[in-house]
């Protein structure tokens, strides 16, 4: 019985989620921290302390437009959404714990940004993200809990849906390139991010 | 006077429950540190260095889990209750000091795996997050908070209840296993959590 | 003109104080680390660590009533609002400052609790949440920014006020004794919360 | 067919946005550590304790205002908009992007309260800001994202760019100040604010 009366509170878990992406999102701030703290410093010292962590501080922006992107696909997705039962509430629950890991791995990446180890475990994070996301949306289309007139369902399923594993296809090719340079590989995924931010080159 | 005119705003109570628990998530985060911060790091010494914190990041897992399944009942809750008075008001309060206390009790359980201490330490902070759910929903249905109609309200009640209770016996039961070994404690409340989030052995 | 159309958008005044009020709850729980974090620890050492802390601990749970109190006051004051302006948005952020602002004094009570400057300190931060939160009600009520018939208007202001002023009175007496001894102001003060949050001595 | 369902709920994003400010309020605290933590100190080693972090309780509460500042002006746009798509979305996200990173700028100024450098940063983190703001708003007028009747909107338009624009050329001439003294620059700034805050100067 509990099973069926639990999970249905659609405004909750949407309550939550922007409560673990706002945190998770200022929470990025905290990888940013002043070498020369609470130090007397020249103002050279202070412009090459700032310099020195130019990768956290890329790393910050590059994490931000991550969370940026896959919380618009989130809210792109509740858009449709009419009900929800105890199964979407913890695929989303998955999804988020995957939120909130991100500030983890984006610190792994600003300490060690010529590293394969650091770009592929943010590239994990990045493909569990999509992959949580993809099953959410999936179960949620199965299970009719979406509201959705026949003639557009189609329509939205397959745009959402390959937006998805169209973007999850290009971080992985991106993360790919770490073989060659890790660096290469952050300067891709940026550039992949700026495109879907920008939307750029996206179909209309 | 005012004891009769506080308390009584439902949406704010949920409001801050919601905030309370996306941050007590995310704030689980910070249990992960890189033991190699700032330090420049061969391949093989950060994946090292990442095997290192593996019962840190188990138990930010864990934890994200604890959280879920407690949000969830928190959630399963409001679906019902109607009205609201400060008494209530404060008794979630208490439940969300508990909540605000999980990641303290994490750090410790992720610092000190194969301790008793640690284990108990955090089955005491599980045990007071079911004490005082369960006090909660006792309290919104003796003073008839709940929007419930007489044939539902003894079925709802005796779900929820019983969820709560048994949840714990079991919680008890892994928690006492800690005396065979910490270790062994750990995999079955972990095991329990799995099932409560999947619902594969629950009666539907 | 501006300051004609700004701040007049209630639910967002209340959205962003929920979001201060659970973030500082639960940024509490970082006045509590782990003493021997990362070290392997017998478990008579890592109950002596658990000791060593209780000062901390109890500051925790000191702090956490303080800010449901004054949570449930700001929420009782809003039951009324009807109307913003952006001054009261402004005392209400002023107030929100304070907010923020507690988990700093309690890290300092933490770490010195016998210390008569701590207390002093950790008074001031309770006292200027009284004075914004008196302010703040006495500008919603003399601007008419409230919705409350004739009859009630009087009787509810009162209540209102007198509480604040009552508690107020008492947190003063409370810290005075801190020249007796710095501990024994710390009791009264926790009491004095007891009382409020369970509500035994008050006048109903 | 992606970017037309994408970006179109306005809660989220207002949710999301009383998230991310209301933590980067709170986080400001994070740059208040006691000097003399978890170490017994007299009342009058604490006290000089407390003093010797005064430039990081000043740039709390300056950071605290320019949060709430910008705060205001965002609740005010929203205020006015009825619709919004996957852009706005976006220059939304930015905007919220130099709100996150606002405890880094002010904990850089808190530790070098007399460094040009600091100052500087600080002054392009609220450039940024108000470029941001700025955007949002042409960019939701430019495409009739507004709920204003045609006797109005040209009125608020003028009214909301003009305070971004006046207030920026305020800070503008505050910060260039740091070339005579960083510290001059820093008073002038906060004068800034307090007369945004309290509207003593503006026009009404």
């Amino acid at each position: 019985m509990y099973n069926q009366i639990a999970g249905k509170r659609l405004p909750r878990i949407e309550a939550l989620s922007d409560g673990v992406f706002s945190i998770a999102m200022t929470f990025l701030v905290f990888n940013l921290k002043d070498p020369l703290a609470a130090t007397p410093a020249t103002e050279e010292a202070l412009l090459g302390a700032l310099w020195s962590i130019a990768p956290n501080i890329s790393s910050f922006f590059l994490s931000f437009m991550t969370l940026g992107i896959f919380w618009t696909g989130h809210s792109t997705q509740f858009d449709y959404l009419e009900r929800s039962d105890r199964n979407l509430y913890w695929l989303n629950l998955f999804f988020l714990m995957f939120v909130a890991l991100l500030p983890f791995t984006t610190s792994i990446l600003g300490g060690h940004i010529d590293n394969k180890v650091a770009v592929i475990l943010y590239w994990l994070n990045i493909l569990a993200l999509g992959l949580a996301l993809l099953l959410h949306w999936n179960y949620a289309y199965r299970k009719k809990l979406l509201a959705l007139d026949e003639t557009n369902a189609m329509q939205v399923h397959k745009a959402i849906r390959q937006r998805i594993i169209y973007a999850q296809a290009f971080y992985g090719l991106g993360a790919a390139l770490c073989f060659v340079h890790p660096f290469l590989s952050l300067v891709v995924i940026f550039a992949i991010q700026l495109n879907y931010a920008f939307g750029i080159f996206s179909r209309k």
